[in-house]
């Protein structure tokens, strides 16, 4: 089954800083999606939607025909709109898959889904991380090194207050000493979410190769088994006679 | 260090049907704050709170002085101020301990702290609850027997549309055969919160000794190490030189 | 890539009970590889292996060989060769998936695998059980009644001890009231292991058809990522320069 | 109640290295159980027991009066006897609390208790291990500082092959870039279970006002809520009638 992936950027930096365009002259959901492109080849069609479309091109219709979305936003979370997020929840909640990127942590859709602050520490001084996976039998730590090594980032150090994740696969150190649930899985309704850290608007880090990787792994992990959407829903069944 | 709890309850039903008040006179609050006293004795003092007081009774003096807050509601959920709301949410993600029971699954501050529907299924015909523990070890779970039999409940169903919780400590069985957790675990920010499903208006659950015996472990449980709140935020810290 | 499969039974029951080997003709690993066959197809080779054979036909080879091996045992278990139960250990924590059905939660790789007692209650009464799916975005829950009706069964009911689950996928109810975690699953090293309850010699209960559904997305969902064997090891890395 | 706590030691690093020795001159069991007299006051007792002690001090008499085992060794793990480590087991299952320490995760009873090879990542070259909290409404976390700062250690790193832990307490980072799960709890039948890593014969940790601390929140934490032992045992019940 083709995966359908739709890629969210609030392409806001790359469209208002000269120093970040040079870094993504397609955007980060154009590096984004080329990345997914070249590794899931005929698996998925690969769309992206952006802030300043109608509906920041995130329709009843578009999400309905998108198996995972990926998520990216830093400078601009509060313009989003909030029936927009409701209806990303609502598709998450029926089954699709979510990819919550980087800053994405501060998301209104991210906050929504967790029930929690989601902040954490931050410093932004071009520092090397180091990705190591934990749960190296997990599809997402497929065929990734063992670290990945990302020679400058900004850091996001622990506490990071997130619900404990059903999943952790991958924790990060800094050059400054600070470690970070980088790769977190969650289950929401249907919805399988997965958090991944790695990845700033001032760092090359979405043309990284191992970052690639476990991005696409990461869509295949979060690809609902059907495409079809069922929000749970409170039902009133009467007493059935189970041997009839 | 004394449990400083604070039962709250929409308290509607009880003043407006005859024969809800019938079985609760003085209250749902009032017969679940009676239970607790009864076994928590010199351990807690309890208080209660209701819909129809000034902020609900939940002023931010109040729910600063509350380590453990109990949250019955049903037919008025909607009428919770979203402001009264919010203060709770950070109040439990500042360390609070929160008890949500029964139809308070539907509950503003339980939805929002689960970012899921929290739907399930529901019947109401006086069925024949028993409450299995599959987690013997756990607090919540000391000197509880092996079921609980209710006589007569509604009956609650899966799929119950929650998180997966941290812990699963009760599984509930239904004469008409559905299942049911019905009581699971879930930290959030520095909060516990322990879910309940047994108890509802109509039936006199609140007195049975094993349901107070649950709800008693589920406050001292709850109950966080400091009474300080320390609501999780952001930090952005300068790089240090581990070996100052 | 085809999933290898290897159907373990000890066939004890159908090769000495002639009611049982009236029920299962071709033993229970026969019906179970039927039921296999018919829903896996082309996705999977098929293959079986009992008690009696050679190192009960788990050779070194013939797990290299395996991605998923399915374990029913019942009278036993005693019988299994420690060093064929440290080989499966391996192999496991290596990567092969694992299903452990039924009686088989007193095998000695289940309890190897586990580290508790693995004990239950139990009662052989002909009860109708209901297999209820409480995690319906997962891949093991694809397609799968809601809930399972299997009119006579034997009653396996809490507490059931295991550590808790990875992920708790089925809960059962039966006729008498109890209730057990029937379907959980669970990673070892690299491994993935599903415990599946429904299923007994005196019950035709393998050749129901959405028995047969769970076990043939069990199989799916344990197959591993990789047909290599990678058992965790100890290493002494030195330091690295990461710059490098 | 006065918690029952018994430090065991293999004792043999002490007793026949002179650097060692220097370092805990009263054994590492000493060092421990001054740490945690000093912290828990009047609410433990503390002992402790030796490899070298006949059933090397853990005695079914012994193990029946303890609520709570500390478990420290390295060099000599093959030297404790099977039947004591299934007594061990045995005690953990029916409700006694566990912490192992250190080279404990290559100790008989932690491999026999997780199931999994235990295996981890080791550099020995004094470097520095900062420890972060990561669930800080934790009881093991109280009053802990973030982080902790431990200026010379050997090094354990990722891949750690544990069993996804109940809960995720801690996560170190050293000074060579490596991570490591540094503080997990488990429940094992109706035992709790805490691995904490910081601790090695080479280094002063246990002299570590920090660890110190840890280590007693651990000993609380771990504490049955009974001091009675219940193995979780298969049963037969017949079915009954709840309404009676």
């Amino acid at each position: 089954m083709t995966i359908r992936v739709t890629v969210w950027n609030e392409y806001v930096h790359e469209t208002t800083q000269d120093d970040i365009a040079a870094i993504y002259p397609d955007g980060i959901h154009g590096a984004i999606a080329d990345g997914l492109a070249g590794l899931l080849g005929e698996d998925a069609v690969i769309g992206t939607a952006t802030l300043a479309e109608p509906e920041h091109g995130l329709t009843e219709e578009r999400l309905a025909a998108t198996d995972v979305l990926l998520w990216w936003g830093h400078m601009a979370h509060d313009q989003v709109d909030d029936e927009v997020v409701a209806r990303v929840q609502r598709h998450v909640l029926g089954g699709m898959g979510l990819l919550v990127l980087h800053s994405g942590h501060f998301s209104k859709i991210f906050i929504r889904l967790m029930g929690t602050t989601c902040s954490l520490a931050w410093r932004n001084d071009a520092e090397r991380e180091l990705v190591w996976t934990v749960k190296p039998g997990h599809p997402i730590a497929e065929g990734v090194e063992q670290p990945i090594v990302i020679d400058r980032q900004e850091m996001y150090g622990e506490h990071f207050d997130i619900p404990d994740p059903d999943e952790l696969v991958f924790i990060s150190s800094f050059a400054g000493g600070e470690v970070f649930r980088s790769g977190v899985t969650f289950t929401r309704g249907l919805g399988r979410i997965f958090y991944f850290s790695p990845g700033d608007q001032e760092y090359p880090v979405y043309f990284h190769p191992q970052i690639r990787r476990v991005l696409a792994n990461g869509v295949r992990w979060a690809a609902p088994t059907t495409s079809e959407r069922r929000l749970p829903e409170v039902s009133n069944p009467a007493a059935r006679d189970w041997t009839a």
